[in-house]
């Protein structure tokens, strides 16, 4: 049986609704498959544009194995290239951000320019022709500070997600912020666990007292467990937020995305431990700090929360079917002070305590899937984005599929 | 050449009498078939009686990658499960011992009865069938204290073990024992060549000064290297016992399992370092120390040591082709009063060496069976034991891929 | 597909000239043949005769995962056998250097004459026949005190290889040598990529400060990038070594090896950071401290440096597709006095430092190649090295599968 033969088997007995097969989770033809059929064809979150502000700034990422060069350009344009050399694959740019008025591959100096294109490369041959070697280019979409990259060659479309959501990202000016801290972690588990982890509350109340006291664990605001309070409060924000022209009732981004507007309960102003403003300086232009948070996903694995004083970004990276890094962080006002607008601590007390914690949900997950009477089991209700996202997960890898075997039959009819 | 096609001629090859040929020792694809074909469908010792004498007391184990619980319920009797939620698949129990009142999943607080039902999973359906979700329930049988899980639907036949080996296992009362200590050790070498290294003492004159101290090399009664001293010692000991009601000739166990009771060596009234008893408060209701020990061996993974006065047991589980995890345990009298009757440091000296001994011993025999050149060598005389484990082993294995063969035309015939 | 197949499809569609496909480095499969395909066949450096210079003295290296001991025996001769017991096929020699008689397995002590010979083993059935159980022989061949060990049944011829290249390296006689320091470390990269890095001095201007203030980046003497100095300097040399009967004309060694003398620049009379002798003690009967050095390299996996004063010795040992051991040994005249005739500091400075930087390019290499959008990217032609090493490889690699497959259908045409 080829891993092909493998995973269509896996995919056509799935049960729509349940959690997937062990195999899903462990095995590593699995995860190259899933190299090439979500994250080689997807659009990532690879950091923002206020990282990079001066033409010569770069920032550097990972799709699965792929190295990403994201350059600001002379023109003001932001670029993105693989992050491998065209003479011998070498990485370019060794660090995770830095500057440089031309890209110099470390190993044979060979030299590109912003744009990518190769300038000079020592001691070739004659009949050498430069032309051919440019940096790989990568697609790369902007919005409103958000820099997304995508290595297919084919990019799905990108315009639905930025047209529903930009309107909810944009009132924050994350172009006009800086990252004040970032941490990179690697969890023991498979990295569609560490998704599922994100996209539900199921688990909160028993396992994040930090997040909870500002968050609720409901995802919308009609949801039936809502209490007096809540079902007060939010009728109420949202008429400030129409007031304040910010949108907030959720986009129809079906099983790609996600983008929702809602209030934070116990009179918080932001995710801190005791609900305080995480940072004096507002975000853009905003006056009031009562703005809940815009909470926002997008496939294939990344998160990001927006209230009115920081930004949280998190994507997660696949390493090994088993380790996956998660990289967060949290951008304030380009302005802020720190000590003075904004401690780094109580900034990021919520999220480091809320990361700590699902990654041992997460791992504990993974390990107990490998038991050989694990079944798949049943999303409860409130789980109802994991059934999106295995949905979703599912007809890509499906599609991927499908599409191997008719350029296989293709091939076949061509050369017969 | 799929993996059971490649085991299959493997097994076709081998030699009885012969060691294992390189790939037995280090292909993935054999461990995930042993996985199924051993380590599922045996009984496997997951601890004792006397870890978990209270209702609500628990013990954590794993075979293979199965997570088990054993778990002391309300009604006095003892009942293990797959330690995985059914819910999404989560470890349950994650301490190695514990005490609840009801097994509550740490992911979304799904939580079940001692019996393994499922009580109570918050947010679920309408039509949500709790009764469909209680925890699998895993095969148990206790001998003499001894906890003995097995995975299999079909699990192997127990009462002859028991019927043999309960005698000699009995007047010890491990079930009155108490773990004094426990190590978990991580050895770079295959499962069965840690297995192979205990089932012979051919090694142990070259490796092992502290346990030859008051063992001997030689496992019969009649071995025919019994010097003047053993062949006058073992009458009159054999002698003693019978009038103690002390069973001690070798019980017919075939190639499954192995007891018998030997004395000690030097006037060694106990495996310690200079052979005085490792604990004042004898086993049970023993009033004479010199009972020598009960040796006792069940595939695929467990060896045992009682004495008058303490007992050790040890299983090891693969971790990986490469990777054997062993677990020892040391108990004693359920009353003895550590610093008073026992001191850790004597208890456990000899068998702490030991293990560290065949540690060495067994890594270097997984490193060089990697060498182009190692053939398949014959075992001695005296590591008889060798050849009935390999013996075992293979025709555990032809079993199983023949079962899976029949079950495969089986299945074609159906659909035809 | 086969791992042979797939093996096949990336030998037929590779562009000489280019670097080699990711897979080459990565995958798993291929290094599994490679081991099969190269390491067992073809001559690797084990060590230096002057390690063990007396009777009973041994030293033992790795062949892939295939131990090798190197013994001196009695009649003076030099034995190497695979480092695997006919028993049940433990290592037998622990240490990477040692002396002994015997050579004992630790594990049952069967005993090894210094010739391979089984002398003794306990407990063996009757019927035992000792002579059937000598060590694996490997062969072995000693050239001016390099030991080369093959451990093919047919291994390839070697005198080419000695009639060129002796006359070279006797003048320094190696064999009077001694290692003053040894290191081995493990780099995250392909060994191919280790290799590949060492055959070419592209790199060298960018990153090797402390090596090329002694030598030249180019290997050849009619480089045209060759200064007005070296091209003033390299025929002077060139006269003095003839006069002192020292060859250095590049020797006609086509893929398989390359050994050529040429001047260090800077007036450096050896590779320390200054230029100065590392050892006041000459190797051999040398009075002239201002010999160059000869370089030489042999297929698959070493290279070395000859000067006035010391040798280097490196060779690689792949571990997996990206972890590879390299070993580097120091040699000065065995007569030099440590902190007398030579400091170690001063000694291996050049080439720690060397190996430090090599290290890291080789990982970042290794690490780029991995991106989805690496492609085959052209030698230039200071890398003709890297062209010769990738044909060879190519070509044993393309041989290795055809005997295969031939004996496949010589086995089928046998059976049918």
């Amino acid at each position: 049986m080829t891993p092909h033969q493998h995973l269509r088997i896996l995919l056509e007995r799935r049960v729509p609704g349940y959690s997937l097969e062990a195999d899903f989770y462990h095995a590593q033809s699995i995860l190259d498959i899933e190299l090439k059929a979500v994250f080689e064809r997807e659009w990532v979150l690879a950091g923002s544009s206020s990282e990079i502000p001066e033409s010569g700034d770069y920032l550097t990422t990972m799709i699965g194995q792929t190295g990403i060069i994201v350059v600001h350009t002379e023109d003001g344009t932001l670029r993105a290239f693989q992050n491998s050399c065209r003479h011998r694959g070498s990485v370019i740019c060794l660090e995770s951000k830095g500057h440089a008025n031309k890209l110099v591959c470390p190993y044979h100096q060979w030299t590109y320019a912003l744009d990518g294109e190769l300038l000079h490369a020592a001691e070739m041959p004659k009949n050498f022709d430069r032309d051919q070697y440019s940096l790989i280019a990568v697609n790369i979409e902007l919005m409103a500070g958000m820099i997304y990259v995508c290595l297919a060659n084919d990019p799905p479309d990108f315009s639905g997600f930025r047209r529903e959501v930009e309107p909810y990202i944009a009132p924050h000016q994350p172009a006009r912020c800086k990252v004040a801290f970032e941490t990179s972690e690697i969890e023991n588990a498979n990295w569609k666990l560490v998704v599922e982890n994100n996209r539900e509350c199921y688990h909160c109340a028993g396992s994040h007292p930090e997040l909870t006291y500002s968050l609720t664990a409901f995802a919308m605001p009609d949801d039936p467990r809502a209490d007096t309070f809540f079902s007060e409060l939010m009728p109420r924000k949202a008429k400030d937020w129409d007031k304040l022209g910010l949108p907030h009732v959720a986009v129809p981004g079906g099983q790609e995305f996600r983008c929702i507007r809602l209030p934070f309960i116990n009179d918080a102003l932001s995710m801190t431990l005791d609900g305080s403003l995480a940072c004096r300086k507002l975000l853009g232009d905003f006056e009031d700090p009562d703005l809940g948070s815009v909470r926002m996903f997008r496939v294939p694995n990344n998160w990001n929360h927006f209230s009115s004083d920081y930004v949280l970004h998190a994507t997660v990276n696949p390493i090994s079917p088993d380790k996956t890094l998660l990289t967060t962080k949290w951008l304030v006002h380009e302005d802020a002070v720190e000590g003075w607008d904004y401690d780094v601590e109580h900034l990021t007390a919520v999220w480091k305590a809320t990361n700590r914690q699902d990654a041992t949900l997460a791992q504990n997950n993974h390990k107990g899937t490998r038991a050989a009477g694990y079944r798949t089991g049943p999303y409860a209700e409130s789980e109802f984005m994991l059934v999106d996202f295995t949905n979703w997960y599912a007809a890509k890898m499906a599609s991927y599929l499908t599409q191997q075997e008719t350029s296989q039959i293709h091939l076949t009819s061509v050369s017969s």
